[in-house]
């Protein structure tokens, strides 16, 4: 089948198409569907994010978090992406490079295909969920760009249907999660809600500390550190009086009947995070947790976080958009799903000190969105 | 920071951008991210197909089919959808026109907005759900067309991987049915399937006959027919020898429990039709069917079924896509989301002898996607 190619002009803002009809062709075989000459070429690179504050959660401290950045290139386009390797996930900057070096995506014409591009991908190792994500953002920002389109667009999302974002309080003496809240209060992105870490055996004491200071609404973020059921709706049922939103992984991730029990008997939603990890996962949570905590990093970037939302609305579950310490390449990644769910954890970018993007901003305690293509970001420098 | 807007000059197939960097613009507030100053029009009128051939089902015979056209202008572009309306739907040219006649589209000024579009659409009456697919219908239309890609692209689905359809045999005298199994086979698109109306207590008298002509694998679909579900099993152990690839909707849709019993010890998968319409009642079909029939005037359009498609794959069910009979707008618009589906029925444009469009075609009995922009679809005459 012959066919002439459509000349198309594109001037952003206002739009106009040659009404000129092009003679129907067809696409089975691969690489007729436009795809140009170019090849796409992946380049990445380790970087140490500084923490403004040492961070701390029920089973470890830490200062620095490290990262791996990419580059996706194609055709004069650039898509950035980014792994975070925080210790927990067993991932390290030598594993996602290890990861990433066996990734061949010179042999792919057309970024679009990104089914057939994140399912090769999916096969080069069974493991590596970070670095996996690092290639789905950088696919995911280049073909944005491509279509000079933010992806919040693409999905057919408002953007004023952002919700606000927490900002997270570790746990640590009264004096300093004192210091720490009221920071957070002052901050200039006016913030909503905060998220309290619990688990350390202090809880009442950390939120009443918190609530010496605001009376912003809080979510609590266990991390697995209770072990005891009836212990954990005891604590539940006093956090619902202490104006809790609601309380993430209560219970260690392998305690799956007594998550049910809890959820069942919770007045506050109970969320998984460690508990849950990938899209096959969802529906079995269902009836154990109320919702999931949805990070790239666990989904293995956007395409999967996405499906996961799709499915646990469709479960009537609740979702929450979180994300690792990360530049704010990954954070604005996330948050351009953000107008799907009920909750965002989007503060990975404003706990560390040198950021190389710019990107996603809190205003007025909103995640919101800019009118840049892909996942919205501008490297700094 | 301190940036320029862009200009970016984008030709199909070779792209170059200008690297001045833009300066972040905020947009929580609606009609910040680059809408015109236009707003959709929606226009409509209706339209009689003329079936090549008398359609009989276990339920009823006939030989037109009403629809519904409609298209959704914005800017200088323009949409084409189409809501098909067979007598079991309950809904007529006449309900369709009296909800679209309550559909304000010109409050929108931004087509890219498309959950809050549909979400709006869905509430201007619970029930015509043909009609809220013809607005979903041309709104991805529409909005593929601005950004000069097909739908399936713009999903990062491969054409490649785009199903065989099959063609439906209706029910009928044995010498009808050996003469449409002819035409079916010495079709010019090579047909590599076929499906097989049962269900009028002819079952292996329509089945012998198909086979007299041919050993292509065959779709069954028994649309209620049956309601004695042992005798339902001993058919499909039968129907298994026979070739076939799956039972559609073997019992009447009520029949639940003896579904899942079926279901359960049927060597054939399951496949729920008329039990099913919305993306609310996949997940209680799991363990029912083994999967779903997704047809876009069930499921009110696009959107909703590829959000089906995704929570059925994750709770391991089968998907087939389906169509009425439609113009090649309806079939061309289901077709998109088919390198999705494990099979596909999308014979509706074949069935009429009174076409307006030209879309997706049957090549070598495979759904065969083209690279024209939305739904993929040129308006004849």
């Amino acid at each position: 089948m012959k066919a002439n190619r459509r000349n198309f002009v594109k001037t952003l803002g206002t739009a106009s198409i040659a009404t000129v009809l092009p003679k129907l062709s067809f696409s089975n075989s691969p690489g007729l569907v436009s795809p140009g000459s170019g090849k796409l070429k992946l380049t990445f690179w380790p970087y140490d994010l500084q923490l403004k504050h040492t961070f701390t959660v029920a089973e470890f401290s830490r200062d620095t978090t490290p990262v791996m950045l990419c580059k996706l290139e194609y055709e004069g386009f650039t898509g950035y992406g980014e792994a975070s390797m925080p210790p927990y996930l067993g991932e390290s900057q030598k594993s996602v490079a290890g990861f990433l070096n066996n990734v061949d995506m010179g042999q792919f014409n057309d970024p679009f295909r990104m089914d057939e591009i994140l399912e090769y991908v999916e096969t080069v190792d069974h493991k590596n969920r970070a670095a996996k994500a690092c290639v789905d953002i950088a696919l995911h920002d280049l073909v944005g760009k491509m279509l000079n389109q933010p992806l919040y667009k693409l999905w057919g999302l408002s953007p004023k249907n952002t919700p606000n974002t927490s900002f997270t309080i570790g746990i640590d003496e009264p004096e300093l999660v004192r210091e720490k809240t009221i920071e957070a209060i002052e901050a200039p992105e006016k913030l909503k809600v905060l998220k309290v870490k619990l688990g350390r055996g202090n809880d009442k004491e950390m939120i009443n500390t918190v609530r010496s200071i605001t009376d912003l609404p809080l979510y609590v973020d266990v991390n697995q550190g209770w072990n005891d059921k009836d212990k954990a709706l005891e604590m539940i049922n006093w956090l619902k009086e202490q104006g809790i939103i609601f309380v993430e992984q209560p219970l260690p991730k392998e305690q799956i009947d007594d998550m049910a029990w809890l959820t069942e008997k919770s007045p506050l939603p109970t969320i998984a995070d460690e508990a849950f990890q990938r899209l096959s996962d969802v529906a079995r949570f269902k009836g154990v947790y109320s919702g999931i905590n949805i990070k790239l990093m666990k989904s293995t970037g956007l395409r999967e976080a996405h499906k996961m939302i799709t499915v646990a609305r469709a479960l009537d579950m609740n979702v929450m958009i979180g994300c690792m310490t990360e530049t704010s390449c990954a954070v604005s990644a996330a948050a351009q799903l953000s107008p799907l769910a009920d909750w965002a954890d989007l503060d990975g970018n404003l706990l560390i000190s040198n950021d190389v993007y710019e990107g996603v901003k809190v205003v007025d305690g909103k995640v919101t969105l800019n009118d840049l293509p892909g996942i919205g970001i501008l490297k700094l420098n």
